[in-house]
């Protein structure tokens, strides 16, 4: 696998859902951009004689033998990004299964487990709110009732967007003959931080995501006029939220966790008002669960005594809590002893290999990213790199399909 | 004038613009409810033989006796608010104004100057971004070239919204033979603090408008990974927004000013990226400009230190500057006497009578809010504080127009 050949199918996908300006990407799931998507991955399922299966969920499929034997081995990712995210995540390694299989087509080599490469639905949650949307659908860890009324910012529902798509939203929830026939999964994506970079290694084998959540810290102090209100008779919101993300960031440092403020809303967001109200999602992630419940637990108290000083009222409310996932240690070691010793490490993101591990084993591999960056357009990988991951991935394809 | 005499005419007004929900007033310029607030005026006028006349910016004149003899006594105010405000703030200084000649009347006064009740265009600038707009056209401190082209936040501009309400924006720009028949402007307002009721009186004289300005601050940093992104990695601009927000708080405290972090803008505003970019308003007013100026550049220099360590960048623009207005110390002191030595204070808010002060001799009444709360729901000035500012109204008008 030369970067080149890398290239020149990774160039076939990334025009598709790119930012006009430039910046980024924007692919939602159910969106134009990604029907496109979709419709790229049966292009290039049916290029190689695949067979292309859409489960009820929308999750996509490209099929290498009966799916119905069972014990299958499937790779794959999502097409879904981030606002203005990156060209990697997700995507990388849809194509690297693509690929991979090419390589052992052209190796000869003999299966004798059905081959899966699969397109999960709206991984990043950045349309509907929930992460994994798809593999959470399908492994039932969320309620079909509850997803159909799931809007976007535009207030379109699942359901809605589903329908505009050509899809049934009637029919979607958990799908346990499906997933009894994956016997074990496989993603291949891009790393978000610079581990590999440290260790100088274009490959390394995941051996963890780390537990992480979304809280909502919710302010209420008292709407005023931003010239004439005395500051010792404010209640502003504002300086609390302040408060909290300095606190949450120090808190986080202390402990050698990860914790991020980056979404607020003001209201009414004037310039000439002191805020009524202010909303903030604390992201919060760490090694393990007692050190992320101590962090949470900090910031919490530092906003609760901070507002009691700014007359506001604070609430945090978890709006999801996912558990440390440990990728299944065996299937773990038979990568790592394949592909000579690569580096292992942990990471702070969640994927659908996390949802999908609480059924089936499943592993993850890493590709370099010299940046460093994720979820914003300087993501990267070279393309010598991406082609590393393609030789990894058929060698890991190979290991549990071929023997 | 007693209170039930005032709630009798101020609650035909009350209904025009409030929220279906409750949550304060809709009033926005040339907007339906302007247009039904214009209707009312417009009827109360006819109601009390008052000639009505509206001027090429759509600022409304109610006028008893002929205003071509010039030297008018006018008073008034505006009927918009800010989104989701409070009933007072503008509409008390209509509804007095109109009760004040009533009062008069009754006593049968012989005016010998003609007397004016004006409504001015959008003094909020909640609707086009500019605060002021009908007073400012009319004296010529915003030029009609570019008010036409403001947009309102559904991308209708002045110029449309005016059509759609019937008035023509090929006319609208300065008109100094209107403005030069005012010999002097006398506007009563809600006050938007707590000044009156530390000084236990319904009434006060304003003495000036603090200067004050808009400032967008622009902090950009690093798009990235909420959970992969170790956090000494990170370029986060909302750590240095948070930073300011509290260091804007502490340097007005320390001075005596005002200063207000009340709009925020995040990109992407995602849960689980750390942002590429935040911008921030800075509302900042003081006493003297010397103390606004200190109050800033300290606001300024706290944040390029912070985003240093950060890792960030950051851009401060002055986007509206206002100077201090002092009004006619003459007039202020007739009117003081006149009410018998009530308060007399400044306000950190800006007015279509600073607007005017900078042509005709201009003085404001400010009557007690127990709330101190204004540009919200919680705005108030109980019927018999609003009944003593109309008396006093009318001592002023009979003072300035019949003798």
């Amino acid at each position: 696998m030369t970067p080149e050949r890398f290239r020149q199918l990774w160039d076939t996908l990334l025009p598709i859902g790119r930012d006009p300006d430039g910046d980024g990407w924007l692919r939602y799931g159910w969106s134009e951009a990604d029907l496109a998507c979709r419709a790229w991955f049966t292009a290039q399922a049916k290029a190689r004689g695949l067979t292309v299966e859409t489960d009820r969920n929308g999750n996509l499929f490209a099929w290498l033998g009966d799916p119905a034997a069972g014990d299958a081995v499937v790779t794959g990712s999502h097409f879904d990004s981030v606002p203005h995210g990156g060209a990697y995540d997700g995507p990388l390694g849809i194509v690297s299964a693509f690929l991979a299989l090419d390589l052992l087509n052209e190796r000869g080599v003999t299966f004798r487990r059905p081959v899966g490469v699969a397109a999960f639905v709206e991984e990043e949650g950045s349309r509907f709110g929930i992460a994994c949307l798809g593999s959470r659908l399908l492994t039932g860890a969320l309620a079909p009732e509850r997803a159909r009324t799931l809007t976007d910012p535009h207030g379109v529902s699942l359901a809605e967007a589903m329908r505009a798509a050509g899809a049934d939203p009637d029919v979607i929830g958990p799908d346990p003959q499906r997933l009894a026939r994956i016997g074990c999964f496989v993603e291949l994506h891009v790393e978000q931080g610079r581990g590999l970079v440290h260790q100088d290694a274009p490959v390394g084998v995941a051996t963890a995501i780390w537990p992480h959540g979304r809280w909502r810290i919710d302010l209420v102090g008292e709407g005023n006029h931003a010239g004439t209100t005395a500051m010792a008779d404010r209640r502003d919101p504002m300086l609390t939220a302040a408060y909290g993300v300095l606190a949450a960031n120090k808190e986080a440092r202390l402990r050698g966790a990860h914790a991020t403020v980056g979404r607020i809303e003001v209201a009414p967001n004037a310039t000439n008002a002191v805020p009524a109200s202010v909303s903030a999602w604390l992201d919060a992630r760490a090694a393990d669960q007692d050190t992320l419940t101590a962090l949470v637990d900090a910031v919490t108290q530092r906003l609760t005594e901070r507002a009691d000083r700014d007359g506001t009222s604070v609430t945090v409310t978890a709006e999801s809590i996912t558990p440390a996932v440990n990728f299944d240690p065996e299937l773990r070691d038979r990568l790592v002893s394949r592909l000579g010793g690569v580096p292992t490490l942990p990471t702070g993101a969640g994927h659908d290999a996390g949802v999908l591990a609480a059924h089936v084993p499943t592993a993850m591999l890493f590709v370099r990213n010299p940046s460093g960056v994720s979820h914003a357009p300087a993501e990267a990988a070279s393309d010598a790199d991406c082609a590393a991951g393609v030789v990894a991935l058929a060698e890991v394809l190979e290991e549990l399909a071929c023997r």
